[in-house]
C-alpha cells in the first residue's frame, strides 16, 4: 500500500475515493478474470464502508467470484454483482426504455441505481411510434425525482418525456438497432439535438453513467434534509 | 433540336419526360441566372402541356424571370416560381413541420404539392417535445392521404407521426440547429433509424424531393379511380 | 393485461395497434429467444385479427416455433414467420434486386409485403451496369403500383428506376460489397443524393421498412374503392 | 388563439408549458426578427407569470426588442434578454471554463441559469493543462449544488472535475479550436468517453442546455424544501 | 537556380520534370497572385519546351497575367490559362457530364485534354435518371479511347458508362447537390463501391486529375505507334 | 434462358456481356456455394469463348469446383479460379507493393490482370519509408504499360511513384494496418488526395479492380496495333 | 493579482508558468483584441523573464499592439509577434515543406522555434511526387537534430522523411488541398498510420505545436550539457 | 540476396537500414506464422549487429520461434520477442498509463523501449478522473528524459500531462472504451486537439511507434554526449 492505494500487481485499487470524493466504489468488469475481481473487491471491502459494485460480469465469472467473497448479490440480467447494498435515500428515479431490445441497459441502471440507494421503477416499451403508452406513463414519470431515459435506433424518447417533465432528464442511447443506428452513435447525436430544454446525456449503453449521474443529484438533496 | 432534347447552349432541356414519364417538369433553381432561366422555362412551356415549376428562387430573379415570361407566380417563402398549375387530383397531404425553423423546408414541400395538384394542410410547431400540440392535431393526420414530416434537430416527430397514422408518411430532415444537428445528417440517420414501421425518408431540407415522393402517391390513386 | 398491453414480464405487448392504427403486427425476431416468440405470437393471435408476422428467424428457431403455434409458414430465405397471411388487395408491388447479394433483402422485403396483401413480382440482377437487362423490365416495372428498389455498393439502381417510372419508388440501400461501400452507408447517402425526383429511402437492409412503406400507401387506395 | 396556443401567423406560441410543465419560457433568437421576438415576448409576458428569456440575439436586435418591451435586462456578452428573472432559490451552480475562448458559452449558461433562479459563480482559465489553478479552486467547486464544465478542444476539463466533486456535473462541449478539434465534436465525444462516473453531457455550445438542466435539478431540491 | 529547381523566392520551380518524366507542367492557380503566376509561368516558358498550363484561375488574374506574358488563352469557363498547347496526338476522349451543374468540372477536364494534346468531345445532361439520353449517346462514347465520367449527387453515370464500354473509365465525384451528397464525398465513395468493373476514380471536382490520368494512357499509345 | 441471360434459380448469368461490351467474365466468389459456382462457370464456359474467372475463393470450395468443372487452375493466395485464361496481348503491367501485409490484394491484381492477357511484374516491399528500394526499381516501373500501386496504412506510395513515371497509375487502398489507418479509408481518401498529378484509385483490396482497368488500358493499345 | 495569476477581467493570466514548467509563454492570438493582446503581453513581460509571443496575428492587429509596447518584433507570414526572443541554445531544426500551400504552416513552426532558441532551416517544395528534390536535400535532414515535416494533401512526405532520418521527426498536417483531403483530417490520419517508425504528429495547421514540440526536445539535450 | 535486401520469398528483409539509418530491426508479427518469423529473424541477426525486436506475437508462436532461433526472451504481457537488446544508453522514460485497460499498451511501449536501451518507468492508475494520484507522480514524471502517456477513453491525460513537465511527451491513443470512444478516434482527435502545448501524438495502441519516438530523441543526446 502507497499512500491512498493498495497495489495488487495488476492493477492499483484506490482506496480513499470513497471518503475523499463520496461516491461508491464501482469497478468495471470487462476484460477482468475472477481472481481478479476476488482481489479488487475483497481489497474495498476491507478498506472501504460504502457499497462495493462490479458490472458487466457474466455468469461464470459472478459464480466464481461469490464463491470467494460472501455475500455479494448477484443480478444477471443487469450483470451486477454487489455487496453491502445502500439503504435506501428516498430518492425515485424512473427508467423508462423505449423497446424490448433496450432492456439490458434498463436493467444495469435500474440495478446500479438501487444498489447505491435510490428507489426504481422501471417502465417499458413506451417509444414514441406508440405515444399512449408513453403519455399512460404520465403519472409515474412526473412524480419521479429523475427520469433516465433508455432509448436507441432514433433515440427519440427522450425529447418526448423531456416535454412532459419538470426534473432532471438522463438520456441514455444505446446500440440498439442496425443500419443507419451506427451503433448508437446516431441516438447519442439525436439526443443532444433534442428540441426538449435541459436534458443531459451519457455514453452509450452506458446505464452506469445514468445511474451515477441518479446518484449525484440524490446527494445534493440528501445533503439540505 | 436533337431528337427529345432542346439544346440551349448552356443545358440541354429534356422536353419528353412529361410524355415519356408523367412527371410535371421542375427546374432547379440554383447556380441559374435569370435569363438561363427564362429560357429553359419558355422551352418546356412551349413543349409540354402539364405545370412547370423553377426551384430554390430568390426575389430578385424572380422579379426578373416573372417579367419576361407571363403567367408565373412566385411563393416568396418557398422560393418557387409556377406556370400552368395542375388542377386539384383530390389528393390530402398534410405537412406536419416541428418547429418554426423548419417552416421554409415545410413551405417548399407544400407550394410544390400544390402546384402539382394535391391538396395541402400544414401544421407547425408539433414538435415530441409538446406531445400534446400534436395529439391535438391527430384528426387531421388520420384524414391525410399522405403525411409529409418536416423536422431537424433530432428528428423524432417522424416516428411519433409514424406510429399515428396509417398512410405514408414521408419524412425530411431539415438543417436546423447547430452542433450535434451536423447540418441534417443526425435527422436523416435517426429517421432511417426510427422505431416506427414503414416511413420513408427524403434528402435534408428537400420539401421538393417529399412533395414529388406524394405527387407519385397520388398517381397510383388517380390511375384507380 | 394492463389497458391495451399484455405484459409477458420479458416484453409489454400492444395488442391494440392493429386497431388503433391499421397496421399488421410484425415483430423482430433478433435477439428473442423461440419460447418469448412463442409466448408473443400467442397473444398477438388471440387478441388480433389480422396477420402476424415475425422477422429475422433463424431455421432452428423457426422450427422451434412451429412446433408450439401451429399453422405458421415460414419462408426459410426471408426468415419470416406468418400466421394467417391477409388475402390479397389488388395492389402490385414490384422488388427489383440489382445483384445477386442483395437478394436477401429483395425476399424480405418481397414475403412481408405478400404476407400482408400485395401482390409482388421480384426481378433481379437488373443493376445499372448492365442497362439491358433493366430496360428488357421496363413493362414491369411501369405497370407497378409501387417499384421497391435493392441495392448496394453504390445504390445507383434506385436513380435510374427512378427516371422510368411514375408510381412510386422505395429504396433499400443494402450492405453488401465491402470497403468503400461503408457497409450500406455510401449506398444508403447515394439514394438520397439521387438525381431522381421523388424517390424515398429506408433503412439499410430493411425489406420489412420497404414492405410496410408500400402497405400504407395500399391502405390509401384501398380506401378509395 | 386555439387551445394553448397563440398562433402569430410566423409561429405558434405555447402560452401553457410554464403551467403545464414547469419550466420557464425561453425563446431561440436565432434567425428571428425584432419584430418577431417582440410579438413573442409579448404573448409570453400576457398570458404566463414567470421569467421569459430571449437566447443568441445580437446588440441591435435586442436595442430593437427592448424598445418596444420595457423592463427587459440584456446581457450583451451572454447575448440574452430577459423580463422577469426568478427570485433566488438557494440553490448554487459553479460555471468551470476550461479557457478564455470558452468564455461567450460561459456567460451564456451563467446569465440563463441567473434569471431562471439559480446563484451562479463563473470560474475561468481551470484547463487540465494548469492543474494548478484547477486545484486552487476546488473548494468552490466542492461547495455547488452542481458544476456546469465548459471546455472545447480535447474537453478534458469534465473528467477532472468529475472525480474532484460528489455533485452533479454538467459538460458543454464547444466549438473552440480548430483542427482535429471538429467544431466541438471530438470534445462532445471525449466528454461522453470519460473516466469520471456519472457526469452528463448536453449540445456543443449550449450554455443554454446546462442552464436548463441545472434548473432541472433545482426543482427537485426545491420540492424536498 | 540550384540543380533542377529555380527558386523564385515564394516557390522553387521544377524545371526538369517535363524532360524527367515526360508530363506537361501544371501549375496550380489558387491562392497565387498574378505576379506569382507570371514568375512561374515565364521560368517554365524559358526552361522547358511543352505546354504550360495555369489551372483555377480566376478571370481578372487571368488578364494581368495575359498582360504580362504574350500568347497565353484563357478559356474562362475551364478557368484555365494555355501557352503552347501541344498537337493532337490522335487520342479521342469523351467527357460525359451528368447534370449541367457538373459542366464547370467537365469544362476543366476538357479543357487540359485538349490543352495536352487529346481530342476532346463533351458529352452532357446524360445522367442515369434519364437513361433514353445516355443510350442516344452509346457510340459516341464507344468509340472513344477513353471516357471521363463527371458527376456529382450519386455519381450512378459511372456505373452505367462502365457497363456500356470496354475502355478505361476515368470517374470525376463533383461536389454538387446538398444535404446528404456531403460536398463530393458520397459520390466518391459511390463510384468507387460501383459494381462496374475496372473503372477509376480520381478526387472531387477534379477534372485537372481525369485529364492528366487520360494524357498518362494517351503516351502510352503514342509510345506503341 | 430469356434473352441475353440464362437463369439458374439463384442467380440470372449475362452470357452476352464478352461479346456485346468485350470484357471478361469475372465471377465475384464471396458468399456462393461450390454448387453455384460450378453451375455459373458451366454456363459462362458454353456461351463465352475468352477466359472464365473466379475471385475470392477458398481452398475448400475451389478444390470442389475443380473436380466438377474440369481444366481450371487455381491460385490459392491470390484466391482466384481460371478457366481458358488469355493469350499474352503484349501490354505490360507492374504491381508494386508497399508491404508484406498488401500481398494478398497485389497477388489478386498480378493473377487477374495475367489471367486476362496482361503480362505482370511484381515488384514487393517498396514503400516509401525506404526510398532506396524503391528508386532501385525506377527502371522497371518506367518500363511499365501500366503501375498497380498496391498500398495500406497511409498510401503514400501511389505519390512517389506517380512522381516517377509517366505512365498510367492505378493506386489500391489495402485495409492493412490499424487504428487511424480506418480499414482502407484513410489510404483510399490519402491516394485521393495525393499530389501527383492523374493517378487514379479502385475501391479498398480490390486487386480485381485494378486488374480490370489495366485491361481496359490494354484494349485501347490493343485496338491501334 | 491571485496567487500565480494576474485578472486582466477578460482573461486571467498565468505568471509562473515559465519558472514552473520552463515552457515560454505563447499567447493565441485569434479572437483577442489589439487591447487585450497588449494587456497580456505586458503583464508577461512583467512579470517573467524569458521569450513572449503572440501567434496568428493579422497585420493591424500586430501594428496597434507594437505602437503600445516596445521592441516587439512581427514576423507577417508567419503571423507572429516576439518579444525578448531566447539566444540559440544550439539545436537544429530543419522545416521541411512539402509543397508551395504548405508554407504558411511552416513559416509559423520556424518563426517560434527561433524565437524559443532554436536555429532553422526551411526546405521547400520536397513533397514525394518528386523524390529527386527529397533526394537532394538528404544531407541537411540527416543533420537535423528534429525535422518538422509540414505537409497536407496525403501527407506523405512524412513517411519519407521518416525513413531517411534517425532523429525525431515531429509531422504537421495542412488543410491545405480540397475534396478527399477533407481539411487536413485526411492527411492527420495518414500521418498516424504511417509505414515509417516512430514520427509523431501535431494538430492540424499547427506550426505552433511542431515548434513547441521540437522546443521540448531541445530541453532535455540541453540539460545534458 | 540483391542489394541490401534478401529475398525470403513472401517477404523481402532490409538488411541495411540498420547501417543506414541507424533505427534497430522490428518486425510486425501480427499476420505472420512462426516459420516466417523464424526466416526473418535469423536473416537480421546474422546481417545486423543490433537488437532484433518481433512485436505483437502471441504465446504459442513466441514458443514456436524460441524453440528455433536461440537466447530470444518473450515478454508475453507485451507481445514482444527480443534477441540482443541494446545496452542501457541513460535516457530516463516514464510509461504512464490512465487506467488499467490501457496496461497492455504500455507495456509494450516499456518493452520495445526497455529493449532498444532506454531506461523505463511504468506508472498507472493516474487517469485525471483521480487528480491526487497523478499528482503524487510529478516528481518521477519530471525527472523523466520523455513521458510516453498511454490513455484511451477521452485521453485527457495527455494534456493534464503535458502542462506539468518539460520535456517531449508522446501520446498513446488506446481503443479501450465502449460507445463515444469510437475505438480510439477520440482519444487520437481529443489529444491532437489538446490545450497542452507541444505534445505529440502517434497511432492508436501503437506502444511500438512511442517506444521508437522516444528511441530518436535518445540519439540525439546520445549524439551530444
Amino acid at each position: 500500500m502507497t499512500g491512498d492505494a493498495v497495489d495488487l500487481g495488476f492493477a492499483r485499487v484506490d482506496i480513499a475515493r470513497e471518503a475523499r470524493q463520496g461516491l461508491p466504489e464501482v469497478v468495471y468488469g470487462t476484460g477482468k478474470t475472477a481472481a481478479e475481481i476476488v482481489s479488487i473487491v475483497r481489497t474495498l471491502l476491507r478498506h472501504n464502508e460504502g457499497p462495493v459494485l462490479v458490472t458487466r460480469v457474466g455468469d461464470e465469472t459472478a459464480a466464481a467470484v461469490q464463491a470467494e467473497v460472501p455475500d455479494g448479490r448477484f443480478d444477471s440480467p443487469a450483470r451486477l454483482l454487489v455487496w453491502r447494498p445502500a439503504a435506501p435515500v428516498g430518492f425515485g428515479v424512473v427508467v423508462a426504455a423505449a423497446g424490448t431490445a433496450d432492456q439490458p441497459v434498463a436493467r444495469e441502471a435500474a440495478a446500479i441505481a438501487t444498489a447505491v440507494g435510490l428507489t426504481v421503477t422501471v417502465v417499458t416499451d413506451v417509444g414514441v411510434a406508440g405515444l399512449h403508452r408513453l403519455l399512460a406513463e404520465q403519472d409515474r414519470l412526473r412524480a419521479a425525482d429523475t427520469v433516465i431515459v433508455v432509448a436507441g435506433m432514433e433515440g427519440a424518447l427522450a425529447s418526448a418525456v423531456g416535454g412532459l417533465v419538470a426534473c432532471p432528464v438522463v438520456a441514455v442511447p444505446t446500440s440498439t438497432g442496425y443500419g443507419a443506428g451506427l451503433e448508437g452513435v446516431t441516438a447519442l447525436l439525436a439526443m443532444h439535438a433534442s428540441c426538449a430544454a435541459g436534458i443531459t446525456v451519457v455514453n452509450i449503453d452506458s446505464g452506469f453513467g445514468a445511474a451515477m449521474a441518479a446518484f449525484r443529484l440524490s446527494r445534493v438533496v440528501a445533503g439540505r434534509a
